[in-house]
């Protein structure tokens, strides 16, 4: 990003999950997105190809994370020890604007098909990553395909979960630091960084786990 | 479909798959579609709201097939000996047709990042379907999404290796009855309906199940 354009990014998707949720996707035009950021267009235009591209930020990052975290896992690290490894990479640099974000997402996600099918596809895109990184370690074809559903599932499992905390801050049913949103990192549903979605991550693909010996 | 349109919504998707190789997805109109198919456009949208759900053609009837093959699969049935009931359903429906415009489609899908991403969610839709299917059952959430993945996998690798089998007629390497493409259904790689496939996603989802063991 251009030095005179700090965050640019980073608005222009906050603008536009704003506007996609109160005035919807279909009536939501580039130019509203880039003025509601206080940005032009041609700079959305160096950002995004289009509006619904918004909705992949974080795609390519997250991604890279995921085979950064898989690629530096111990070299006997099995298929979903690297996954694992994988998630706390990328979990770890998740911070309270994705989080605050998040529920937003969610609504627009839910009121567009075109935005669903974006979103479908990010998870598609962050698997075939994963896989692509387990293949790289020499884990087999239908090994890694597998792992990487499981850690896409953990992943989005995990983010909802994140999210939903942060939505219900006096539920504190599922936390284990009582209802002190300011407080430390060590309950899962209270982090305000990344720590406590590495956990709810961890604890989504040890779910997973279990799952495997229930398939038949 | 009406009476007098006998099989417009094949003649659609053959035609545009062909236009689509000839010369090329984005260069291709509905209007050439449909002349080419002998059809008017009125009738191409009667069938299709664009050019690329032509991609998606079938993903309602295999997700349909998939979730009846897996709702009657037997009582006492794991959740992966009901996603191979789903895929013996769909399988067994694969005719000849489907085969020949299975390559095409692949040339398509590679060439134009627009179909690939259709062909993705169509993967997506019938995983979708699938899970429903399993959760219906009363299997676990987590079980049933990686049980629905291993089914689209599986079906994925049989559909790619089925149509290929049909491509390299003189390969007798991964065929049990020779190479008589006019031969009975007891070779995986030779029939030319659909009992080929129904062996090769069994084997495909048996591979799966034996990888299992290896995601640690």
């Amino acid at each position: 990003m251009p030095r005179w354009e700090p965050d640019a990014r980073a608005r222009l998707v906050v603008a536009a999950l704003h506007l996609f949720t109160e005035q919807g996707y279909d009536e939501t035009t580039v130019t509203q997105i880039a003025e509601r950021a206080g940005l032009t267009k041609s700079t959305f235009f160096r950002h995004f190809p289009d509006k619904r591209e918004v909705l992949a930020a974080g795609q390519e990052t997250l991604s890279g994370l995921f085979a950064e975290g898989i690629a530096d896992a111990p070299e006997g690290a099995t298929a979903l020890d690297a996954v694992g490894a994988g998630l706390d990479r990328a979990c770890s640099t998740m911070t309270s604007f994705n989080r605050e974000l998040g529920s937003r997402m969610s609504a627009a996600i839910a009121a567009n098909a075109e935005l669903r099918e974006r979103h479908r596809l990010k998870q598609v895109g962050m698997a075939a990553a994963m896989a692509d990184a387990l293949r790289a370690r020499g884990v087999p074809q239908a090994v890694a395909a597998l792992a990487a559903e499981m850690g896409v599932l953990a992943f989005s499992e995990a983010f909802t979960a994140w999210v939903a905390a942060d939505e219900a801050p006096d539920n504190g049913t599922d936390r284990t630091g009582g209802t002190d949103r300011t407080g430390g990192t060590d309950g899962a549903g209270d982090a305000g960084d990344g720590e406590g979605m590495v956990a709810l991550a961890r604890a989504a693909l040890d779910r997973l786990r279990g799952a495997l010996a229930e398939l038949g």
